[in-house]
Formats: C-alpha cells, sequence, structure tokens
C-alpha cells in the first residue's frame, strides 16, 4: 500500500505538494454535521461506530483533506472508567466530582480499549475501510497534563489555579494521576494504531500555560512514557498545545515525530528551533478563515513561504476550526495549499 | 522629592534590594475591599474618589508593596464616553452595541479628562496625598488593542475572531477605531500624571493572540501613540500583556520603558532578549501564591535568581492576583523579595 502522504511528510520525506488537514474538520462548521446531530447527543455520536465515522469522513469529502481524525474528545478514555463526566455544549468537558485527593485515585482504574472502547476501535476499522488508501486516518488522545486539567478543575479552567496547586502541594499524587492518565492515553492510541489508525496526535491543548521548568518537572516525564511507549508501532507521533511557543523544544523532546505550531510562532522559527528531525504542523490562525478570500489566500501563501519548501511540513490551523467557520473558506485553504509549489 | 524605589527601578538604577508590588493588588482578594464592595457595585466604587483612593490605598498598607496602582479598569475611558458598557462580576465588561463597522466609530468621540473622568483624576490626587514618598503612585490604562477586542467581541472572547475580522476586513476601520482608543489612553494617562501619578501602565492585556507581524501592522502604531505621547513627562511607561512572550521586543519597540513579563518567559531569557536599555516587571505565576509557603519561597528566590541583580527590575506577578488567594500569602512575597540581596 503506498503511503499517504501526510505520512511521508510526517517522516519528513519529500513530496510534490504538500499535504493538508484541519484540526476540529470535523464538527460544527459543516452542515451534514449539524444535520446529523439533530437530536443526538455528542456522546451519543461518539459512541456510535457508523455515526461516528460518518463524521470522520464528512471532511474528507467536502474538503478535499488529506487525512481524517477520530471524532472523539480529549476525555473518551478517562470518561469510560470515570462516571459524571458530561461533555457541554459550549462549556465543554464537565466533571461532576473533581479528581484531587490520592483517595481519589483509586477511582481512576487501567483503560482496556476492547473493552472500555469498543465503538472507538470499530470507528477507526469502518473509517479506515471507507478511506481512500491516499488519505491517512489520525489516531487521537488527549494528553496527561490537559486531561489531568479538567479532572482536577471539574472542567475548563482560565488559570489552572486546582491542578497547579495539586502539582505543587502533593507533586506524588499529581505523578500518580498523569501517570494512570498516561497509561490511557498509551492504550487508547496503541489499540487505535491496531485497528488502523497511521499516525497519532496526542493533543496538551492546555500545556501552554505552564513555564518550561514546570513542563519538563511534571508533565513531560508522563508525555514521554505516551509517545515513546508507541516508539515500536512505528506511525508517526504528532504533539500539539496551544499558546505553547515557549515549549515547543521540550515537547520535541517528550518523542514526538512532528510538533503542531500555532500561529504566534512563524514556522521559519519554529524549523529552525526545532531542526530537520522533527516535522512541523501548522499553523493558520482560525480566525483568518473569517476574513475576505484575498487576505485568506495571502495568509495561506505566508504560511507556505515561512515553511520555505522544507520537507516534513503538513499544513493545518494552528487550533480548531471555529464553530461557524464557512467550508467553503476550509475548501479554498485546501486547493491553494494543494495548488502551490511546496 | 526622593525617588520612590519602583521609579528608580523602572529608570535602570541600581538599588539596595528589589522593589515589588502586584497586578489587582487592590481588590477581592483583600477582606477590607470585600468589605467595602459590601451594597456597592464596582462602577460605584471607581467613581466615588473617597472610595476608589481607600481600595487603592488598601494593598499599600497591608502588604507594605512599593507601589499602589489606580484602582480602575481598563474601560473606564471608553464607558465615560459611550453607552452601555457594564462590567459583570465573572465577565468582566460587557458591551450592549459592538462596535464594527465605520458608523459605530462615531459613537467615539474625544475624551476629555477632566470633564469625563473627574473621579479619576481626583482619586490619584487624594492617594498621591496619602502614600508616603517611598511609595509610588502607578496610573493605569487600556492598551487601545485590548479595549478594542471588548468593544468589538462585546465582551471578554476566547478567540477574538470578530476583533481579528474586522481587522482583516476593513483595515481603514479597525486603523480608525484604535486611533481613537489610542487618543483616549493618552488622554487619560497624561491627565493622571498631571495629577500625580509618577510612572504608567499600559495594560494591552489580550494582545498576546496576535502573531509579531499582525502585533507590528495593527496595534504597535497605536500603542505607540499612547506611549511616545507620554515621552515628555518624564515618567516611567511600562507595558504588558499576558502571554505575549513572542512580542516582547516589539512591544519594548511600541515605547516601552518596562515590559511586564508573565511565567512562561524566565526572567533571564527576557532580559537577555530586551537588553539593559528597558527595565522588566514579574513574573511569578499568581497560582503560585495556592503553593505550600516552602514551594512559595523557592519560586519567589528562583525568579529573583533568574533576574540575577540586574538593576531595572521591578518583582511582581505574571498577571493578575486571582480572587482567592491568601493575602498573608501575598506579604510573603513582600517580605521575601525585601528581605533578599538584588
Amino acid at each position: 500500500m503506498p503511503v499517504p502522504p501526510v505520512v511521508a511528510a510526517y517522516r519528513g520525506e519529500p513530496l510534490e505538494r504538500v499535504p493538508v488537514w484541519f484540526m476540529r474538520q470535523a464538527g460544527r462548521s459543516l452542515p451534514e454535521y449539524r444535520a446529523l446531530r439533530r437530536g443526538r447527543s455528542f456522546a451519543e455520536v461518539v459512541r456510535t461506530p457508523e455515526l461516528a465515522a460518518e463524521v470522520t469522513l464528512q471532511p474528507v469529502r467536502r474538503l478535499g483533506v488529506d487525512a481524517a481524525i477520530l471524532f472523539s474528545d480529549i476525555v473518551t478514555p478517562v470518561q469510560a472508567v470515570l462516571e459524571g463526566i458530561h461533555i457541554r455544549p459550549d462549556r465543554g468537558p464537565v466533571v461532576d466530582q473533581p479528581v484531587r485527593t490520592k483517595d481519589d485515585l483509586a477511582r481512576l482504574r487501567p483503560l482496556d480499549p476492547a473493552t472500555d472502547l469498543p465503538y472507538v476501535l470499530e470507528t477507526v476499522r469502518l473509517v479506515r475501510q471507507a478511506l481512500p488508501p491516499e488519505v491517512a486516518l489520525i489516531g487521537f488522545a488527549g494528553a496527561p497534563f490537559t486531561v489531568a486539567s479538567y479532572l482536577v478543575e471539574g472542567g475548563k479552567s482560565s488559570d489552572y489555579r486546582q491542578t497547579k496547586a495539586l502539582m505543587h502541594a502533593e507533586p506524588d499524587v499529581w505523578d500518580d494521576l498523569l501517570d494512570r492518565l498516561a497509561g490511557m492515553a498509551l492504550a487508547t492510541l496503541a489499540a487505535q494504531v491496531e485497528a488502523g489508525a497511521q499516525a497519532v496526535q496526542l493533543f496538551d491543548s492546555w500545556v501552554g500555560t505552564l513555564a518550561e521548568d514546570d513542563y519538563r518537572r511534571f508533565v513531560l516525564p508522563a508525555s514521554r512514557r505516551v509517545l515513546e511507549g508507541l516508539a515500536d508501532l512505528d506511525v508517526p507521533r504528532v504533539h500539539f498545545g496551544v499558546g505553547a511557543g515557549h515549549l515547543l523544544e521540550a515537547m520535541a523532546e517528550a518523542g514526538a515525530d512532528v510538533v503542531g505550531v500555532d500561529w504566534r510562532i512563524p514556522l521559519d522559527q519554529a524549523r529552525e528551533r526545532l531542526g530537520p528531525g522533527v516535522a512541523v504542523q501548522g499553523n493558520l490562525d482560525p480566525t483568518t478563515l473569517f476574513a475576505p478570500p484575498e487576505v485568506l489566500d495571502d495568509r495561506v501563501r505566508r504560511m507556505l513561504a515561512a515553511n520555505g519548501g522544507r520537507p516534513g511540513y503538513v499544513a493545518n490551523l494552528g487550533w480548531g476550526v471555529l464553530p461557524d467557520t464557512d467550508p467553503d473558506a476550509l475548501r479554498r485553504v485546501v486547493d491553494l495549499v494543494h495548488g502551490s509549489s511546496p
């Protein structure tokens, strides 16, 4: 089977054209997704393989992207072992009983993907069967820090004060928590690869709130356990956080083959800092998709120029597609990236 | 009159000990503030000079900080010229009719501080009279970008999509908006200096959402108009944004004598990047104040060590005091900073 261009780019191989996909390409920006969601909860879609597969495939059909990413949520694995985690519209994950003490840790038993997440693995199989061979399927998990922040805070936080308080006051409990979450992320990603995912992305969405020394002490070992645990599976490992430009090198050191970059760090700077051995993904500001076409085109061209034709590059946004985004603007970016020389 | 240590540090003069104050030191973390607010709105306190002065002075008495900062809000000046801006508890400023078109700009007439903000100037005078000479009074205004983001979005945003859409789609309207807001910020800061403020801080709280090239094109000229407009008044000009580590040099170029740094950028890196001609303020993570005393002490010592005794340094947080902070932890930081060699 030929290697899909996204996977080849993740491996640093030179290509005729730059591959492209979008974080959160499946979801609220697509009318066919909104139609499918009518009368159904987010959880119902995630837990029904035919529906989750359909949603995963929708952007491939409409946008012509080079990769599909499993439709799921950052907390899907931990939801399977812990009661009382809900995805609330416009609020994201909400946790009824936050995890903050040594006793709370006992609630986090190990994850067995085959029995805990059968719907996720079936979704992966269905998507892989349906995808054309040149379109890659990317597996998906939340990184230990970001999942921990939801569990400790009880939901999305603006300051992560409870998370950092636990880290500072009870480093042993913190380390144990992150180790358990690393085990879950590793288990789900390995199972997704076994089911057909050809690359994985570990989302540490909120880790940019940490200084580099805290990242290295309190997060990197757990993230490394996930990423290095996948080494033998021979799939590219993408690692990403938003507003984490100050952590790029450290996140690569955690074992990433590819580092996702947001728009705050120009691609040329990111590539110089990371060196030729690390591929890069990004970094269009998602709000650019609301700009007039000529401005959008200019931004896409500047992004490609900043990469400067270096191999090991996949075009993407610097964060997820915003809900009200016009799918035609996304399609425009795909066509422009595909039509440009690398 | 002797130069207060904070002002001397802002000017790069060597000092016997490091001066310290805290962003948002006046407010919800102090029981005496909560007592004063009982039955009174935020707006009532800001607009009653005796109350605003009392609130400004409270942290000086309790914490022993080296500076007072005017108790006010980022939108206070624009509130005086535009109807329908409210400060909502836990949501911050909310704008009934967002400013998004050329026609909307007409609603933003120039600010005349003497008639529009007499209570602010009277507060400055009262505080200056009450403060001991060694404690500096710092004036305060929101920077054009951050105030514009509230006006365009209608409140605090997580993605600034409307703000950036305006910037991209109608750069002339955007430039005009920022120019008007620059005029207001300059007018209020100049009037505060005339009334007794000995330094000023221009808060561009949310500007870290922009890449550097957008900052330089769409924001820097307006911020420069404010900061350079104050040059003849011979007061140090502090400029700060959170999560703006990628903009440090550009924010200094806007005309800052002092750049505020958050905890994501170590002070030694910030000082190397900015050079000896720019003073630095920061950068303790406000969540550190929730840590056990020995962890807090260690963080304060590491912060001071990262500055490495360089003159031109004022200790502070990397963002505002969080509402539930224990004032004793703040006092502990002040005492530790004052007791350490610079």
